[in-house]
Parts: C-alpha cells; sequence; structure tokens
C-alpha cells in the first residue's frame, strides 16, 4: 500500500521538494475561521464564492465570465478538457506537460486522446502546433484535434510572453482549435520579472484557464475561469460527475476572495520567485550550470554527486535528472512560505563546496 | 449561469437545509491551524495522514486495511465503484441511492450501468437484491452484476440493523457480489439510539466503505477504507486520475486525526441526532405526522401549507413532497453545530400554529 | 467459457427462437456475388454505399439527410446516442428499451445514464416522458434528460401509431428533448396491418432512427438515418471509433440497395408478420390466451406446461416467462424465412393438444 | 458530410490503395452461400462458429483458448484492450501503430492511455520498451505500463523475426506486462519468406492476439485468440457492449472455417506477397529505391513526381510522404485478388519512364 506506511520524516531536513509542503498563508486561516459559523448554502452557492468570484472578475476586467472553484489541478484539467470537446476530439499538448506525465491519464480516462508535441524550453510554439495539425489529417480514422492545452508557467518553470501566447491563440483560431491554459502556476508566472501579461491578457489570449491557489497559498482550491457562455452554463453538472463540486465550496471562496482582495495572490508570488532567484543567482555565483533558465519558483541546477549528497543531510528535493558520471540535475522548489535562511544556508553549502 | 449570480442571503433565517451549512467544528480549526506550518509530504504522505488512518484503524479494531481520504462524496462513490468493476459489471442500489438521484450520473459517466431496486423504508433488502439478481441473467446481453451499494444512514435517515446488513452481506456472498457502503452520514447512523453496530462491524459485514467528514464535523473529506490488499495497492491510482488525490491531503488527514482522536465523531453525531430527536418530537406532540422514522439526523415532518409558509419567514428546509391540497412533507436536516435555541423557536412555532 | 462449446445442435427441430436464425435473402446474397470482383472504395466511401443511400433517401424522400452502415444494432444504438449527448445528459427509455434489458450496459458504457421509465405495452407515452423531466430537475446534481430512445416495433412486438408518435415528439420539444427511434424491427412495424406511417413519417417525428437490415433480410447491417447536418458530419467519427466503420463496407451498402431497390424489404417483413399472424390466429382458435397482441413477427402465447414440452420435441422457441403453477408464456418470432409448413405444424400441435 | 456524398469512380484504374478493395474469396462466398439457408443459434453459438474454433486450434495446436469472432481491427484492438487493463492501467505501443494513428482514438476512448515509442523499422525493441518501462515510474502520479501492442506485419510492411518477438516476450515478463498481437496482417507476414514463426509460435510469445480475416481474403471479420481463462469467459461480455456481437456471427464462422479448412488463409497470402514482391523487384530492377524492405504485401516506392502522375491515369495508390523537391514515397499494397497483368503493366510503365 502505498504511502501509507511511511514513517513521517523525523530528521530535521527543510525541503525543497515542492511548492505544497506546507499549509495555507496565515491571512487565508485566519479568513477561514472567522467565516467559520455563518451558515451558507452549498455548492458554490455561498456567500464567499460569491465575493471570491466577484474579486476575480475585478482582476480579470470582465463580469461576464463564469468562475468556477475545483479541488485540485487534476480535476480542473481533466473537468475542462471533457467540458469542452466531443468524444472525438483530441487535444495537443506538449509531452512535458502536466496531462501528459503527470495526471494517471486522467484525460485519456474521459476518453479524449492527447497528441504529444516536443517541447521548445517547455512550451508549445506556433509552427509545433501547425505540424500537430498537418500530421493528424486523415479523417475520419484520425481523432480531431480539437483543443491545445499550454502551462503557464509551464512545467520546468519557463514563461509564455505576451506575443508568444498571442501568435498561438493566432494558429489556434485559424485551425478551429480552442486554447486551455493550465494555471497552477499562473500567480508565479504574471509575478515574474520576465512576465508581460496581466490576468486580463490571459483572459483575452485563451478560450478557459485556471488561476491556482493550491501552489500559491491555499489549502486547497483552483478558480477555473470560463468564457463561453453555453460552456458556463453546464460547468457545474461537469464539476459534480467528476466528484469535484465540494459540498462546503466556500473554503475555497474564502481563500480566492482573501487570494484576490488586494493583490495578495501576486505578493505571495513575488515572494517564492525571489527566492529562487536568490538560489539560482547564489549556485550561479559559485560556478554551477543553471539548466532552464530561472524565470518563475522553480531551479534546476546542475552539480557534483558529491555536493548534492553533502546537501541531502540538510535539505530535501528532487534529484532530476542523472547528467554526467559525476553530476546531476537537481530541482528546488520555493514558495510564498521559503525561509530565506534556509536559502541562504543552502547557498552557504554550494559556495563552499571543494571540488 | 446557476449560482454564480445568486445575490448572499440577507434575510436572517436559519438553516435546517442540510449538513454541510456551516464550516468545520472548532477543535478542527483549530489543530488545522496549529499544524499549518511544518512541512510535510504531499498527497496523503504526511504524518497527520498517517495519524488519522492509525486512529481510524483502531476504531476498527484492525490494521492490515487501507485508509484513503477524497474531498467529496461523490468522488469516494464513484472512484471506489469504478475500482472494484470491470467494465462489464453492474451495480445494484436503490432507486433512492445517492449514486442514482443525486450525483449526475457519476457511476455511469465511468462505464456501470446501476440496476435500480425499489427501497423498503430507504434500505435494499435480501430479496430485493436476489430478485435483481434473478432479473439480470441473461449473459453476455446483461451487464453482469457485481457489487450491492447501500448507504448508512440512508438517503431518508433511516438505519441498517446489524441483522440486516449481515443478511445483505450473507446474500451477496452468495451470489459473489461485493457489498459497497456509503458512510456519507455514517456517524449519525451508528450515532442513533436505533443503532446496535461499530465501525468494527461495519468492516466486517462490507467489502469496502467510506467515513463521511463533510456532512459530520470537518471542511471536507471522506475517509475510504479499503479492505482488499490488491484493490489498496491500486486505490491511490483511481483518486489520482480522478483528480481526488490532494497535494496537501494533510488538512483532511488533520481533520480526521481530530476527529478520531477521542470520540469526537460520534460526539458531534450524536448531538446532531439529538436536535433532529427534539424536532421531531415537538412536530409529533403538535399532532402532526412524521414521516419516515426519525433515527438519525433527518426529520420529515408533514405539516399544512399554511403553517409551512409561517415558518420559512424564520428558517429555511426543503419542501420535499406535495402531499394532499393543502400539505406537504419537510425535510429538516440537524448538524453538530444546529443551535438549540433556534430547534425550540421552531417547535414553538409549530405547536402554536392555529389550524 | 460461453458458447465456445456449444455442440452444434443435431435434432432437426425448427426454431422459432428469433429473426436471425437463417443467413441472408437470396436476392442478397445473389447481389453480393454479382458485386464481388469490383474494386472499391474502403469505408462506405463505395458505389454500393452510394446507391443504398440514394434508394433510402428516396424512400424517406429527402436528399439531405446522412445516412451510415453500421454492423449491429448495438453499435447502432450507443453510436447514435453518444453522439448525440454531452457527457452529463441522459436517456428517458422504457425499462423494457432493448438499450436497458439486452445491451450489456452499451449506453452506460459510453459514460450516460438512462431514466428507467415503465412501459406501457412496451411503449413509451408522453406522460410517462413528462413525469420522467418532472422527477429530474434537481440540477446540476441530477444528469439532464436530453434523448428518449423508443423502438418500433418495440421489444413486445407492438406499435407507435402515427398519432402516438407525432405526442411523444410534441413532448420531446416542449422539453428540449432529441426522439431517437431503434428499428431493429421498424420494417415488421411498418409492414403491420396496425401500422399508418411511411418512414417518411418517421424520418419527420424524430431526430435520429434507424432501419434494421440483420433481423429483416440481411447477413448483417443497420442503416442509421441522421438529419442535423452537424451531427452527421461528424457520425463516422464515431463509427471508427467505436470499431464499427467497416472497411468493406460495401457489403453492407450492396444489401441494402437490393432491400431499398423495389420495396423488397417492406414484403420480407411482411411476409414475417403473415407468418406470425396466422399463428396467432391459430393459437388464439385453439383457445389459449395470446399476451400482447400480434401486430408485428412477435407472438407471445399463454400455454400449457405439458403443450410446450410437446412442442419442443419439434420445435425451439424462448419460454418466456412462467405464468401460473402449470402455464406459461412462450415467445415465438417468425421471418421472411419462416416455413409456412412448419407454422401450420405448429397450429396442429397445439389445436390437437389434449387439455 | 463526409464520404456520402462520393461520385463513383467512373474511370478503369486499378487500384493498388490497400487491402481491402475487392469482396470476398470465392471458396467463401460459395461456403456462405450453401449454409445461408440452415437455422443457427445467434451470437457466435453456432456450429460454422464452432467449426471454424476447431480448425483454428488445430493451427495453434491448442484447444484450451478461446476464439472470438469480431467485425473490425478496431474492434479487435479496442475491445482486447479493454477487457485486458485496469482502469489506470496503459498501454505501450509505437509510434507508428495502427491503434495510435489510425483508429480515431478508440483505446483512450476506452479510457486507457498509450504510452508512444518511437519505431524501429515500424517495431517495437525490448529496449524501446524498457525505456517507456523507466520513463514511467512516478506512481500513483503515471498511469501504469500493463500491455505491448505489436503489429505483425507492421504498419510499414515489416516483420518480426520468432528470436525478436520471444526477446519482447521476455521484457514483457520481467516488468509484468501483457503481449497483444494485432493480426490484421499476420497472414502475409506468417507467410513471407522472411518469417520464421507458426500461429503456434505466435501464441506462445504472447499473451492475445488476432488473425485478420477482412484484409485476407474475408468479407468481414477477424478472430481473436485469448488464452487466459478468466478473460475468455469474460471475452463475449465485452465484445457486446462494445456493439461487435454480431446476432449472425455465422457469416464469420463460415468464412474462417473455410480459411482454415486446408490452408487457405496462408494461400491468399503468399499470393499478394508474390504481387509485392515483384512489383517491388520491377521498381528496383528500373533503379528506384524501395523504402522499407517489403518482406509482405506493401511497397513503399521512391519515384519522381512526373512518374507517379504518369502512373496514376492508370492506377490508384496513396502517395504517403513527400521527400525532394520532385520526389515521393509512394504506396502500393496487394492482395490475394491482385492481377498479375496489372502488376506487369504498372511495372512497364514505371520500367519505360524516360527520365
Amino acid at each position: 500500500m502505498p504511502s501509507q506506511t511511511l514513517i513521517p520524516n523525523t530528521a530535521p531536513r527543510y525541503s525543497f521538494l515542492d511548492d505544497y509542503s506546507e499549509g495555507a498563508h496565515p491571512a487565508l486561516l485566519k479568513a477561514i475561521l472567522s467565516s467559520n459559523t455563518s451558515q451558507e448554502a452549498g455548492y458554490g452557492g455561498d456567500a464567499y464564492c460569491a465575493l471570491a468570484r466577484q474579486r476575480i472578475r475585478r482582476h480579470l476586467g470582465r463580469e461576464d465570465v463564469g468562475v468556477f472553484f475545483v479541488p485540485s489541478g487534476t480535476s480542473a484539467n481533466a473537468i475542462s478538457i471533457a467540458a469542452c470537446l466531443r468524444p472525438h476530439e483530441a487535444v495537443i499538448a506538449a509531452s512535458s506537460g502536466h496531462i501528459v506525465t503527470r495526471e494517471t491519464g486522467a484525460v485519456e480516462a474521459s476518453g479524449h486522446k492527447i497528441i504529444n508535441v516536443a517541447p521548445v524550453d517547455g512550451k508549445l510554439t506556433p509552427q509545433s502546433i501547425q505540424r500537430a495539425m498537418d500530421d493528424n489529417w486523415h479523417f475520419p480514422h484520425m481523432a480531431k484535434p480539437r483543443l491545445v492545452y499550454v502551462s503557464n508557467a509551464t512545467e520546468i518553470g519557463t514563461l509564455y510572453t505576451r506575443a508568444e501566447l498571442a501568435a498561438i491563440k493566432n494558429v489556434c483560431e485559424r485551425n478551429q482549435l480552442l486554447l486551455f491554459l493550465d494555471g497552477a502556476r499562473i500567480g508565479t508566472a504574471l509575478a515574474s520579472k520576465a512576465n508581460d501579461m496581466t490576468l486580463a491578457d490571459v483572459l483575452e489570449l485563451t478560450d478557459i484557464f485556471w488561476i491556482g491557489g493550491t501552489k500559491n497559498g491555499a489549502l486547497l482550491g483552483e478558480a477555473v475561469v470560463v468564457k463561453d457562455a453555453r460552456l458556463a452554463t453546464e460547468y457545474e453538472f461537469y464539476m459534480k460527475q467528476h466528484g469535484s463540486l465540494l459540498a462546503k465550496s466556500r473554503i475555497m471562496g474564502v481563500q480566492f476572495a482573501e487570494l484576490f482582495k488586494d493583490g495578495l495572490y501576486f505578493d505571495l508570488a513575488r515572494q517564492a520567485n525571489l527566492c529562487a532567484e536568490t538560489l539560482s543567482s547564489g549556485v550561479a555565483a559559485a560556478g554551477f550550470a543553471v539548466y532552464a533558465v530561472t524565470e518563475t519558483n522553480q531551479v534546476f541546477a546542475v552539480l557534483p554527486l558529491g555536493l548534492i549528497q553533502a546537501l541531502q543531510e540538510h535539505f530535501t528535493f528532487y534529484v532530476w535528472e542523472k547528467r554526467a558520471d559525476d553530476e546531476a540535475v537537481v530541482r528546488l522548489l520555493t514558495t510564498w512560505a521559503t525561509e530565506m535562511t534556509e536559502v541562504d544556508k543552502f547557498i552557504r553549502l554550494v559556495q563552499g563546496w571543494n571540488k
């Protein structure tokens, strides 16, 4: 039985494993507490979800979009894709996409083929999308491409610029493809120094996308933004059918209302990015390569195996990929909760490493 | 767009609508708060889920069972059923069962037929199960019955006794049927005065069942108990594929650890039942019929339409079913959070009604 | 291993078991033979399918409909329903409907719930459909009814009149429901003396329906008629995805072209009905009850067990349902190939029975 | 509406487009004719299917396997894969595999992910399978590889040797993977000069496989061979649920009984291969490259565009892939029905081409 017998980690090692190691930002917990006893309508019909929708729509600059709260990124992806497609329609995605590599075939489980495309810096390009279209024309013997899936930030922490996303939207429109954006880490993307988009831009350039809460300060919850009016009317049916329409959706409403009250959502993401940038520069200053540019909260550093072992006495992180005989890529993730003293300690160990 | 445009209810009417109107019991919130900053492994591999499993297993009297935390009852049902069945296998359920009437076809969405059986007091019986077997024999032209779904408490608040459940288990074994129990309200069932079972009995008499958190004190979360070793090994794949393996499963672990520390789970249920019993007796004392015996936290009262209207000025509740021209069945739900002063106020209005 | 080890039936008993015991009508075989060596485009793009479509459309009185050939009734039903519905939408069907009782959950396997309605003489009525609508309103917690499934002839051999079907179409339109007609036995239905509809009427009064070949003279094949232009554009994708777009669809084209050249389709059905009528009158003349009126090619006779046993020495047929201690309902099916001498022999045995 | 409006091809061009352009081999048609009027049990329980199973089992050298007749290759693949897998399990296949490129996502439509592997000469290798295993280990976040899909002959007409298939079986067993072989063209594979396997070897080295009828002499039909006893017991449920259990399965039984009476199946395949070999040598003798070695009934020739145009006046065939500016790969398929005079005419045109 996987994970059931895990002994709680007793060694006090600090974790750069992922961006969901801690609970919620204190401001969110406080809001949950103070809202706890009011009686509210179930299934998203409550005052807190209404408030959260209002505040998110203000950031989006549009009132006429549906906003739906679901408990996980996999449910946001699987439900949205199933809701957009007819049974014979397929998804185009980078082979590094989360739906391809880390969701246990959830898209296929809802009946849809994913056409894999080789990523460039973790991203799709208009060219790679067009090539997928050109390769999938033999109808009705092939599933019909109908939706393009992109992640921003990508699974390796890179970003789409506004121009890149606009070019993708353009190729989608020419090919009657819907554009769906997985925003599990849209906070760190839009808070990145390399970013030139707003949430309103993302809304304009996609057909459907989501704003991740789990990886940016919330206990749980992702907010799916649906532009198409008919789809918005149907979306709750899909949520319910997938087991993702929570009776007490209020707890997601409370948290998103707080995150989007005064820009806390982006403040938290900026803090995560700052930690990553500090880690990245520190590692680079020590003379080690950084694999994939550090634009958001993911750092991929190429380190000697000996150093990795030394670091593992104090820290946990993923050893992502063996490289040469004596080095490997490690992945370090930061969040709003990352302690800068631990970042500094990590850098000191790296810089003090006696090659 | 359903529910998106709902104006928050400003009238201060007290709600007996359902058992998920409030947030979490304060003890659970306190535990969430105090655990918030520790770094934990994701996806249920954390110390709090481990602790919750340990405590639940202690109540079950067995160590060798899988315990899994999912965010909603619909996901508990749909995942468990999909995990137990091969594609050509079907479910036998009462036509009043939650999976039949209130889950947007989630079981069918995973590919499985539900064979409907007329309920007796909201329950299945050995006879009704055997009849369903006798009617579904024309293989391979019929889907093969393989799993029986029961709810305890049932959707109308009634209970299975130990003998009743044992008789069902018996007919299941004779027919090579698995027995699955939906425990959304297993707390109020086992805390009922009419109950003669323990959690350990439920484990013994079923193949797989779940313990509902959402309707008994938690913000969210249901604990699925899986006896079959192979199924337990696979269960997390299904959770992930259905979008129900939460990154921060810790928040369900924390809450269930608290609920099962010293019997709080059953204390809360007992309090809900007490409120229901008080309501039920009060209504009966006023000379009105109670439809379906009040054994748990659901009261079904037959009231005159005029009285219903008068009550609706102060309370919200479901008008379940029109009866004669001038009366209807109303459903009143109570929880651990129900205020007894409101119960008393409701009864006073009923008893003061000038017929 | 079911059916694999069956010993070929060596006793020369004549079969009234079903309407697919023989091969194809000789005229169809002849056409297959004479067309055999021409090279044709695959997957329905051949000259014979084109010709069959032309002839069927002539009978329908409309050119602008899609006509698609699939190998079985279950595939016609499952594909058509899956093609019409979005994932959260449900079917309304009589509990005696073929999709409910004899297709191994194929509709559910494509993800859709069937809402069962009690039949009246094997049929749905406007009232029973409206009641199903009234009972399934609690959105988004219930699957949304979207399509009504009827069979003509029904599974017990009864018929819809034009007025009955028009009334159903009317209630469908009022409720935004599509109307789908399973025409496995539409030949014997429209060739019945009790019938007052043409194929053109059926087209007008439904949204999608099919014309059964397997049970009326063909080796295999059903012709699905699709009115909606967009659906017709997509229909072959669904056929292919379900494994029902045959490479050599020509063999279905050849047969349907022959069946609809000069009305052979209805001639064969008339012959089947005549045999059934003869059987039915013969049984009635002997003083036995006929259960369900004999309007098409199915006879349901209530016979003493002793007589049944005597008949079974010479004939095979289904004993449909035990009635009193000493009698049962038997089902007798006839086809274009039924030998009238065997019908006469059957009747003689019944009439000679020494009660 | 695709393919519905196709004008029958009136120009008398000879087709090398595919291996399903003609009807059935005359011996099969004759058998259908002479069996036509006997009354038989439906759904594969007839004497002809029994006889066909007996003869196929004789070729397999084993009695204890299930043999099932389905109408198409896509149904053989989709049903077999769905029957073998649990919902979280995935397939490993070459990216050129028929299930990946030409079945409209039928495998995904039954809920399963396909892990694509780059082919080597159209084939999988033990190394490529092991690599797919090594890349898909992150459970439960990844679908679990459970079945390997190979085609023999492959989609580009190449072959597996006995040693190659044994090595693949070996890596499958080490990794607890089932091995499934798509035998749409197993006839031309086993009849190839390059082949060193028998049907009995294929049975030994796989877990489940099928013998294609449609592309080797039959009107329709593929025979699926199932070794696992439990799966064989369930297989007809899956067939029925997928709309692929034909009422008159007898027509597949009759044809397979004929094909496997005296080795006709392999005689037909040998004839197809001979035509392909003649085409291939003729093209090579004219100095043009043959892309992918011609081992079975597929010829891939690299020809100048001018020559292709000249050939198209007399022949139809697929232009498979543009190469340099002035040449392209064409695909030529041959069958048991290919006329050698047309092959000769094709070669004369190629050899007479004035470059």
